[in-house]
């Protein structure tokens, strides 16, 4: 076991929280480029320099800590959502630092450290480590714009001063991941640790229904062809067809909602909503895929309103590496004993990106009251520690 | 009758839409104090001082072209919706000025002509007006805020060197407002003219569903607290209640709706929309009223969802006068027999502030489709010139 030290690992955690603090709770406001985002990457570079690594920035603004020669590679991403919590990611990105310095100071394995740069998606999804994984192409990714239309290119030339090569991945031998849960289950069962099995497909699109813009004091309700009802409709139909096909664990969601003009007096003439659904299947999410077309396609022929939908974005159910599954099983049964178990993940991470490389295998600490994406995120400083005991364990059988 | 010369009235309302003309069809993009808005009163103001009148700006932007002496008030307003159509207000500014300069002309009797600043209600409604009638304070008026963050103080502050005192509502001895209908009946039955019985009542107010932000991978649908999915219910809900309490003129609409944080990952926080209900009468209005309140109090308890609603803006049923709709019913007679009816305004006008200090009237002409609030808004252009005859004709009969 990797002699740790819980109370430098919680102080490095404290002091990255304060980049970008939010001034609610413990909450970050640190999206990837983000001025907070960079000086916290520069803090990064400096603690691994310290620990004994070779600090590294690539040139889409992840941070790398290199050991020498072959090594496990431990991180996570330090950026936050435009409204985070002070742990998704970050937790990753101070148990990679902790390991790799602790490793060092023992004469223990060889343990690389990274922070892949906007995993939160400013420029689409896990945007550095994909990257990187090749998934996603450079030139094609430096035009992807945020919401306020800035590009990727233009984001990642704020770290030009920074940026050296993209590192070689054969020069490692595996990814290890930590993270909070960001849902209620190991919270509500009293658990301390989540064995990662896999990490659930999406699939994300656009809806739009097309109405008819008008008066809303003259438009009689049976002339109207008005889409925010298209939507709820819609919204209805969904959830009542899914009943016979979903389990516990899949979800959907329709976060994003933009009903032009948005005008008190005038029925609106579009409404553009986003549909995002996970599961563990692929197979359940392409029948899922033909319930939403479907009841879109009969919501718009009775109401007469006009259908788009965006491209699909399918992210495929991606397997843990069994071995190192099994290394952190052991870890958790050490550490936690009868208060762990095997789980998914319904949180897309940068270890699904990583898996086109290597073995990878992710495991997770609770969340309060399952709480993420918000200021209000937390997990109990004693479930931190317990999830950095199992790494330091199960690293060990790793390499 | 007084002798109006169409081709005039017709230039005249084309030459006001080149003030701010969107490029798409007949349309206009004019929102009260915009530049092409005030562009648009300096051109007015020049053509009442054209046809004879004391052309005259008031203190919150309206301009009025004044006849000697006691006077039958004419007009409507030239400020248009972000998105807007070329008559919807225009109509009734150009039939003011054209009756009151050939009234002038022929000898007949005095007509004064205005039209009436941000009816559109760029910061509330028929703001104008309210303030010249009273309805609205004007020292409370200037704090309001249009959806920039823009007050009507600094808005009003643009045509300071414009501005002149108030007119004095005594020297009017009644109100006449043609506008188009913005609704379908004329068009659908193929009449030509709608004398208006009264302007039907509002009542506007915001709701907002507050629930539960948080991942939308990984927290389960039975723990979630999604504001959109309650909104959604409370739609379907209010629709089938509604039901037995409606008439085929009441109306509601959900215009505006805000979803927060509005990320596709995220199972959103917060839902604010706008609800609005029309209808002629009182009663039915508080009807309608307690059927919301239930509902969205319904939905709230039953998902655990935190329900706030704003102030209820209401407006109260306006009769016309019923002397000037005698006048305005022989006139259309004349006109266009068999080819009109009498029939309720579902949207709010001018007239319904100057109500508090004279006798008003109004009368329709058709609207294609039923279309306004929108580029595509038009009217033949036979029906706006039978619109203007039937006004040079009722009008010899209310002076």
């Amino acid at each position: 076991m990797i002699p740790v030290q819980p109370d430098r690992f919680l102080e490095n955690l404290h002091t990255l929280r304060q980049f970008g603090a939010s001034g609610v709770g413990k909450g970050v406001v640190r999206p990837g480029f983000s001025d907070p985002d960079i000086a916290a990457r520069e803090w990064l570079a400096a603690q691994y320099a310290e620990a004994g690594l070779t600090a590294q920035f690539d040139p889409v603004g992840s941070v790398w800590g290199l050991a020498e020669g072959p090594s496990l590679l431990i991180g996570s991403h330090s950026d936050s959502q435009p409204e985070g919590g002070w742990l998704d990611g970050a937790l990753g990105v101070i148990c990679g630092l902790e390991l790799a310095r602790a490793a060092r100071e023992s004469g223990g394995p060889a343990i690389s450290a990274v922070s892949f740069q906007d995993e939160e998606g400013r420029f689409g999804v896990t945007t550095g480590s994909r990257i990187w994984s090749g998934a996603t192409d450079l030139a094609a990714a430096d035009g992807l714009e945020d919401v306020t239309g800035v590009t990727f290119a233009d984001a990642r030339a704020r770290m030009r001063h920074l940026a050296g090569d993209f590192v070689d991945p054969a020069r490692f031998t595996g990814f290890l991941e930590c993270h909070i849960e960001q849902g209620p289950w190991l919270d509500e069962a009293g658990e301390a640790v989540g064995v990662v099995t896999d990490i659930v497909g999406i699939r994300d699109m656009r809806i739009t229904f097309t109405g008819e813009q008008n008066h809303a004091g003259t438009t009689p309700m049976h002339r109207r062809k008005d889409p925010v009802q298209a939507m709820a409709r819609f919204q209805g139909l969904i959830a009542d067809r899914f009943r016979n096909v979903v389990t516990p664990q899949t979800v959907w969601t329709s976060g994003h909602v933009e009903v032009h003009p948005g005008s008190h007096s005038i029925v609106p003439g579009r409404c553009t909503f986003s549909m995002q659904w996970r599961d563990g299947e692929k197979d359940r999410l392409d029948r899922m895929e033909q319930i939403i077309r479907d009841a879109a396609g009969e919501v718009a022929e009775a109401g007469g309103f006009g259908l788009t939908t965006s491209d699909l974005i399918a992210l495929e159910p991606v397997p843990m590496d069994a071995g190192m599954q099994a290394a952190l099983a052991e870890a958790a049964e050490a550490v936690a004993p009868g208060r762990w178990r095997r789980m998914q993940s319904g949180a897309l991470h940068d270890a699904a990106s990583l898996a086109r490389l290597m073995p990878v295998s992710m495991m997770f600490v609770p969340s309060i009251r399952g709480i993420s994406h918000a200021f209000e995120e937390d997990t109990a400083e004693a479930d931190l520690v317990a999830g950095l005991q199992v790494m330091a364990r199960a690293v060990a059988r790793m390499v």
